[in-house]
């Protein structure tokens, strides 16, 4: 149990080893884990996303300032699809979160996905479970809206904040990304480019087409000019923090919270189910060959996948009945 | 078998109900899947990623009209992950592709994730499959490059071309999004924007860094200028035409194909396994109300999801071992 009392004394290399264990899906970190659960549920989860070049690493540093000002404790995981051709190296921008590095209070890390298929979100909660029961009040996740190995921040946050830049182009392509699902708040970063007050606009055209909003509230819009005037920048992330506090006191008061809460667990648990039922099966079928006869038989299209997964259900599931289940 | 035959013959009404029973998962539409199985393998797959506002879907429209000059059939499906505040009606941009509906060798569809959590990945594979077994000669897959419910693309097409287009950032940004691993060629659209030297520049730079291509494939980049001159903007989506042929010819000739097509399969049996075992087991615990009882322990924190998944997996494995299975 050392380690587990290491992690909630908030042992920043107890954490980090754990955090590597996870990216790396060591089988121990799974009872780390366990361990460590019942002292979760306490952190206020902030969830940051949006296009590349939108300058998410920039707020997400200002904010962290913000909040230590305001005597809060912060983690911050930032979520990076690595690239096998790249490694774990392009984290340029992150240097600039250095200058919290020295203060115990703030604990950055980022994580990735190295190469494995998948699993990044479950790594991406665990990661939140363990700055969580570390004590950290509140933890910002920055994951990159940008198409592969997407982790949805909305299985993981109690407020998203979705960060937009002019000039991307016109309101259906904010519709398209089906970000008005997930945003608390909208940031309307580099807004003194052209076509920020256009961008405005359309987000609230969108806005005022929404009839009912869950809990009542309607996302607003912070807005923030290019980043050369530090001290106006600073007004508008602190803006940007007062709405965060303010969405996650509504998400209380109004009772959506639970809702948010069961969202959050039940991805979680679906997410263990697999890994702790089918995992195990195909690691199975691997080690037996059968996994590669299987693939053989889809790809000569012998077989196709539906039947090979009803006949690999009948082996290993109690009392499987084909017609009960696939109906 | 009326049905299968119907869906070889190309008949589109019968692809649309089915494409829509796969949207609503409804359980039917597996075993229709399975019969017209044998019929797939021989489109070539195309898929269509990138940040929106990069015009996408004008480069695709254009795409058909060009393959349709070459003599080839065409479907097209437009993954389009649905809010449920708008509902499926968001597709203005799509109206632009009916230019093609009176063409009967032209195929396209948008599909939606009708609010179900996760499942859209599968849905896209399947009716990738349907419009191969309908005898399409090349099937384009668009998906939106923009974070939450995220297809990945590479999971799915042959030939993955990444849009880009100027003035969103610098280098890294581009390297954040992982697309070096997923690039077979760059099309970089509004090239004639500020910044479209530059960004034409940092991925060349980015592309000198590799030093070993799979296949010995080095993705091109094709420029596009504004799409007011049509006909220059056709004479560029002749040449991406022409590299994504080229890409195939070269994925066939340097026997990286069956590469590919193994990622494909393992992560198509992947979700099919998925479907066959965890969904009944996960339906049985909903109908059983015990599903609720487990989420309520781990709200208030009684139990852990690890521990209730392998309380699961005991009760549903045959033969189940928790220390051979955790290890």
């Amino acid at each position: 149990m050392e380690r587990t009392e290491k992690i909630l004394a908030g042992n920043v290399r107890a954490v980090s080893t754990l955090i590597r264990n996870l990216e790396d899906r060591n089988p121990g970190a799974k009872a780390a884990i366990s361990n460590i659960y019942p002292h979760t549920g306490r952190a206020h989860v902030v969830g940051f996303t949006g296009s590349p070049g939108a300058g998410k690493s920039t707020l997400i540093d200002t904010m962290i300032a913000v909040y230590r000002q305001r005597g809060k404790t912060v983690g911050a995981l930032l979520v990076d699809p690595t690239s096998p051709f790249t490694g774990g190296a392009v984290l340029g921008d992150r240097v600039r979160m250095q200058r919290h590095a020295g203060d115990p209070g703030v604990f950055v890390r980022s994580l990735a996905s190295r190469g494995a298929l998948g699993g990044l979100s479950k790594a991406v909660g665990n990661a939140i479970h363990l700055l969580d029961a570390m004590g950290k009040d509140i933890i910002i996740v920055e994951t990159i809206g940008a198409g592969q190995q997407g982790v949805d921040i909305i299985n993981h946050a109690h407020t998203v904040v979705v960060v937009q830049i002019p000039g991307l182009g016109d309101e259906i392509q904010i519709l398209k990304a089906g970000i008005l699902e997930i945003a608390d708040i909208f940031m309307i970063n580099k807004a003194d480019r052209d076509g920020g007050g256009k961008l405005y606009q359309e987000l609230m055209n969108m806005l005022n087409m929404v009839a009912k909003y869950p809990g009542g509230w309607r996302p607003p819009i912070i807005m923030a000019d290019n980043n050369n005037d530090r001290e106006a920048f600073m007004k508008s992330v602190e803006k940007l923090t007062d709405a965060v506090d303010a969405h996650y006191q509504n998400l209380i008061s109004k009772d959506v919270l639970d809702e948010r809460l069961l969202r959050h667990v039940m991805i979680e648990l679906d997410e263990t189910l697999e890994s702790a039922i089918l995992d195990p099966i195909i690691s199975e079928l691997m080690k037996s060959g059968e996994l590669d006869r299987f693939v053989d038989k889809i790809l000569h299209r012998e077989m196709d996948p539906n039947t090979i997964a009803e006949e690999i259900a009948g082996r290993y599931l109690k009392g499987y009945d084909r017609d009960r289940i696939s109906q």
